[in-house]
This record gives structure tokens, sequence and C-alpha cells, in this order.
């Protein structure tokens, strides 16, 4: 048809990063992983110091401020939240007709969050944003939980005006007050994930922020980058393998065939880590408390021995890659715990996350520049118009 | 409250790159722009050769083929798109409450983009991915157009079955079928933005499909993007200005007295163009073909006039920025030609950027890597954690 004259159009400048790897597109005080050491700190504090000891609140004031809240700072904050549950009207139906056609969780959830915008108050100065995202962390879980029970063909149950986050999710999903450890067990979980550097989804929103626009965009643009399966944090596989294996004596001839035929163990390795995520331990901590307390520690002790057998085959089958346990492994574990479905482990992952998207978005808007690179042209030039009637 | 030891965190590795300028994040075959020489190609051919002569369907078949299409390829192409105009049903609900919010027209798009998952096959062959595209593609005018008349009190204007793209969204805008002359008009600019290298709003989709995500999930994106203010691509403010002129004699003075105040002329300057924005020319041949039609030619007189009189005085009063006409420029007389509300200009900017982010999203798909940089923690280290108590 056409004569395409080949053109590499390098401009003489750049060369393709693919990925973008390794290429420093932000800075942040917000979170610090630091791959080697196995490191993760979050707005100063090592994660650790942070997951089993903070309430969710605490930790997104203390990103959203760069400073843990006083007593009377953290009830406003709590309040705040608190007051800014009620969904627009028209999000139900939205996540009803979602449900009526069965869609996943996080496809309801990414349409539902577009729709916050409707009844925001808007505002560029940073009270109003500040106000903005309150509205959005606080319907968040709202949105997953409404959504889940329509799935399942029950009625919503309307949020609590005085439980936090954690507690009011869960209250959210099963209809009753939770107990303390299972919201402690919540909350170290959403503490623990809330911020990871530059991942994909808080790259998008920062990027969607660069344009100045606003927060409901740039958190729904990171959630449509969360749901993909390479950005990872969807823990659902690695627990699917545990209960697959269902007993330690079959794990060491199970995970062996696995690698035979080159299958990725999910649950162990991570982009960023080469040495044990940081946020294993925390969560495997967490999960063993929620398990001992619940009285049956079968699937823990099971989780443990899968991973001692997946760790010594995998220094066996792949001993330059250094695998570890991931974040993933133990959160599966800990969210089976307090009887999420999988479905929910990555709505439940994008509650925590979208505290940590908003402050990269309060962050990045404080800069009033665009986040645009470019793109290097390998198609055809020269190519000639030809009318419809002579192709 | 905390210890906090300052750390610059460098890895030792990378430096910052802010907004990312000049780094390359992706190979392209959709479009190159050469801000130096002042030309732009899609798929192979200058934008000149596609302007005026395409129909809007055969540069979306350009892009997504990388061929222009044959009689029955392009007949085949128009037909699917002519059949998948419907909405769901909570669609036109959502448009109906965004309306009576007086939501601004871009926010009302992106949220009711998001629900065109209600009735997407799904699937992740390139059929299915095709499928949907032609989904959104089709239906990205029909929630423009719908939104618009909502917000007038009007009802929509079911859309046709028959039209093409460019005819059939002024026939929903404005409830007759259009004549010829404003389908070419509206077709050339259609053609002249539909893609323009990595933008902001197409990076967006191209990272959020990096994670393998879904086409809505990045359109999605996109559009929250394409609002922000420092995307570009908003025509209105330099047609206001041309307006508020509204006599060739006052243009020189006018302008001088808002360069002496530091003000930016709108619709001048570009942030890759360092020559003449090459769709300026081809938009303003459209719009002056368009204002001959119809037998009117004061404005684009005045705009001529304006335009001469910002140029000379941009190179006294900034000679080393070589500040030239942009695409905006001529996109608000064209758009305002065809009696686009200034409100429509950046949706309709949309409609035609849509086939662009798709064809990145199509491209960003064969390449299974996630686009994931780095950030540089330049917050603190070492805090300690202390009890609520204490604080």
């Amino acid at each position: 048809m056409n004569s395409a004259a080949p053109s590499p159009a390098h401009n003489g400048k750049s060369k393709f990063v693919p990925g973008l790897e390794g290429v420093v597109a932000a800075q942040t005080r917000l979170s610090r992983v630091d791959g080697d050491a196995g490191e993760l700190i979050i707005a100063g504090f090592p994660v650790e110091a942070l997951a089993a000891q903070a309430s969710f609140e605490e930790v997104v004031y203390l990103l959203w401020n760069d400073a843990l809240p006083s007593r009377q700072q953290l009830e406003a904050f709590r309040t705040s939240l608190a007051a800014r549950r009620a969904l627009p009207a028209i999000t139900l139906e939205l996540l009803q007709a979602a449900a009526q056609q069965r869609l996943p969780a996080m496809d309801a959830l990414r349409m539902a969050a577009g729709t916050l915008s409707l009844d925001d108050a808007g505002g560029d100065t940073p009270d109003e944003q500040r106000a903005t995202g309150i509205g959005i962390l606080a319907r968040i879980p709202v949105l997953v939980a409404a959504y889940w029970r329509l799935r399942q063909g029950q009625a919503p149950v309307a949020p609590s005006a005085v439980l936090g986050e954690a507690a009011n999710y869960l209250y959210m999903l099963f209809g009753a007050e939770p107990a303390t450890e299972r919201v402690r067990g919540l909350e170290t979980y959403l503490n623990t994930v809330v911020d990871h550097g530059l991942n994909a989804s808080t790259f998008t929103a920062r990027v969607i922020m660069s344009t100045g626009s606003d927060l409901v965009s740039a958190v729904v643009g990171a959630i449509g980058a969360l749901k993909g399966p390479l950005h990872g944090g969807a823990p659902g596989p690695a627990l699917d393998m545990v209960f697959e294996i269902g007993d330690a004596s079959r794990a060491e001839a199970y995970l062996r065939a696995k690698l035979d035929r080159h299958e990725r163990l999910m649950g162990f390795g991570h982009r960023v880590y080469r040495v044990r995520d940081p946020r294993a331990d925390v969560l495997a901590a967490a999960a063993e408390r929620l398990y001992r307390r619940a009285g049956d520690m079968a699937l823990y002790e099971l989780a443990k021995s899968v991973e001692a057998a997946a760790l010594a085959l995998l220094a066996e089958y792949q001993p330059d890659r250094k695998l570890q346990t991931n974040v993933e492994y133990y959160t599966a574990l800990l969210l089976h715990g307090l009887e999420l479905p999988t479905d929910l482990f990555s709505p439940t992952f994008a509650i925590s996350r979208t505290a940590g998207w908003l402050a990269h978005c309060f962050e990045q808007r404080q800069q009033s520049r665009i986040i645009r690179p470019q793109s290097e042209y390998v198609g055809p030039s020269g190519r000639e118009w030809m009318a419809l009637e002579q192709r």
C-alpha cells in the first residue's frame, strides 16, 4: 500500500529505558524501599515500628502531615473520616448494576470510585484538597464492602459513624462489630502496605496529578493500574497454592513438580527486594497472633512448612536469584484469618494504598510540573496518501 | 516529636529527572513529533496528508493496523463502530446525576467512561482487545453528547446506527444530520489531534496498561490526566482572548498590556515545538474553509490579525523563546465554527485522542513489562515510635 522507508528516528539525545527501570521519577518524603538491605521506611519510621502499634488513622495522618498526631489531632482526623462515609445514591445503584453483571471487585471499585466527584466540594487549596482526600479515603472501604455484599445477594451494611477505619470495614462486611484482635490484625496489614515507593499505581496517580488534575481522577487511575496482574500485591494465588498442597508432607513433591515445570512459586520473589521483604515478617507475626487467638494453628503451621520447603527448593533450583518470601505470602494468610474471601484481597490492598496514593498526590501537587517523558518513533516515514478507490 | 536524622538516600545509581524530561519511556510506531523541524508523523504519514483527506475511521484504522484500510476493511470497521453505540442503562442515569450537580464535562466523561466495563465481553486475545477498544471508542462521543444535552436540560439524542463517527457526534449534539462541510471540518480536527507522541495522558494509559490491566482502566486514567490544565490541548482560553479583543485595531494594545503584566498568551508556544506547530496550519486551513462556506469571515479575519499581532509582539518581548502559534489557537476557531461551546472543546479532544490512547494500549500490551520507575527518598529516617499518651 504505502512506500514506507524504515526510520529509526533517534533524536540523538536519549535512549529508550524499558520499563523506566532505575529511572528516578519523583522525590518523596513518604517511603523508602531499600531492596538490598530489606528495609522499608514509612515517613521516617521502620515499617516494623508502625505495623503492630499504630492505628491505621495514625499512619495515614503521619503520611499526610509528616508527623504523628497528638490525641486531639487524631480524634479530629478520625471524626472527619467517620463523617464522610455516606455514598451518593447513584453510586449504590451503579454497584448494584455491576453486581448483576458479576463484575470483578476491582472493576466495580474503579467504576464506583469515579463517582466520588459527585458530592465533592472541590477546590485547589491545601485544605480543600485535604477535604477531598478524606472523602475519598473514607469511602473506598464503603464501596468495597457494599459491592461484596451486593454480589452475595445481601443488602449493604450502612457504615458506622463512630468506628475507626479498620473496624468499620469489617463491620460493613460482616454486619457485626469485630473483635479487637481482628481489628488489630487488619490494621497491621493496612499499615504495612500503605506505601511502597513509586510502584506503578502510585506512579500513575502522580502522573495524573502532575497535569493539575484532581484527586478522584488520580485515585481512579491508580486503582486501574493496581488491578493489573503484573502490579503485584494480589496475594490470592499464594494462598491457593497452600490450600492445594493441603498437608506439609506433600509440600516438597508439589513444589518440586512446579519448579520442574518452570512455573513461578507465588508468594516468593520481589522486583525490588533482594533479601527478605521486611513486610513478610510483620505480617507473619500478625497472622500467628490471629490464628493463635482463634485456637486453630493448622493453616498457619502448614504455611510455615510450605514456606520452608519453598525456600529450600528455590535455593536449590535458582541459587543465583536469592528468592525470598514476599509480602503476598503472609498477606494471604492474614487476610484469610480475618475471613476475607480471596476476591477481597486486592480491594483491601486498595483501601490501604489509597492513603499512600493520596499522600503522593498532595506531594506531587506542590510541584507544578507535568510528568511527560518522550517516546522514540520506530515506525515508517514517508508514506504517501492513496485515495480509497486506489487501495 | 520524633528524632529525625535527615537522609538524602541516594542509592548511588540514579538521579532524579524532574518531569521525566528527555527520558524515553516507550518505543512507538504510532506518531513522531519532531519539535525542531515542526513535523508530526502519524503512522508514517505527515499529519498534513491525513488531516483534510482521510475520514476519522481511516486514521483510526491506520493507527490500529499500521496500514490504511481497503474499502471493505473500512466498511467493516465503520459498521463495527456504529453497532457499538448503545450505552448501559445505568450510564445514562449516572450522567443525569452528574448533570444535576453541574459537574464539568470532563469529570462526567471520566466517570461515565468508567462504566463501559459493564457490558464489555472482556478477554485478553488481540481480537477481544480490539472488540473492547471499539466499544470504548464508539461510545466516548455518545457520552459527551448525552451529557452536554442533559446539562442543557435536553433529552439525549439516540446515536445513529449508520452515520460515521464525526457525523454521528454532531448529530447527537444538535439533533439534525450535519452538512458535509461541517463533518469534514470536524474530521480534520479529529485526525489532527489523534496522536502526539508520549503526552501525559497517553503515558498514563501506557503505564496502566503495562501492569496487565484493561483498556477501560487505561482510557479512564488517560481522561483523568487530560483534564489537568497543564496537559495542554484545551483551546478555550485562546478563543476567549480573541473575543475579548473583539476588533483587530485593539489587538496590539491588548496583547502588549498582557505581555507587560508578564501574562502568557494562550494559543502560543508549545512544550515540544520550537517552530510552528504543524497542526496549526492544517486547522487554520480547515477553519478558513468552514467560515468561508458559512459566509462570515469576520471572526476568522480577526483571529488572523490577532495572531499576526501576537507573533510580532512575542518576537519583540521574548525573542529567545521563538514562540509560535500552537494547535490550540486554530482548534478553538475551528470548533467554534462548528458551533461547539467552549465546554465541549476538551471532551471533543478526548473523543479523538481516545483512538490514540487505545492504539498505544494495543502496542503496550505486546510488551509484557511493567513501567515502574524509582523514587528517591528525601524524608527523615530513624524516627522512633512514641505512644499516643506521650505525644
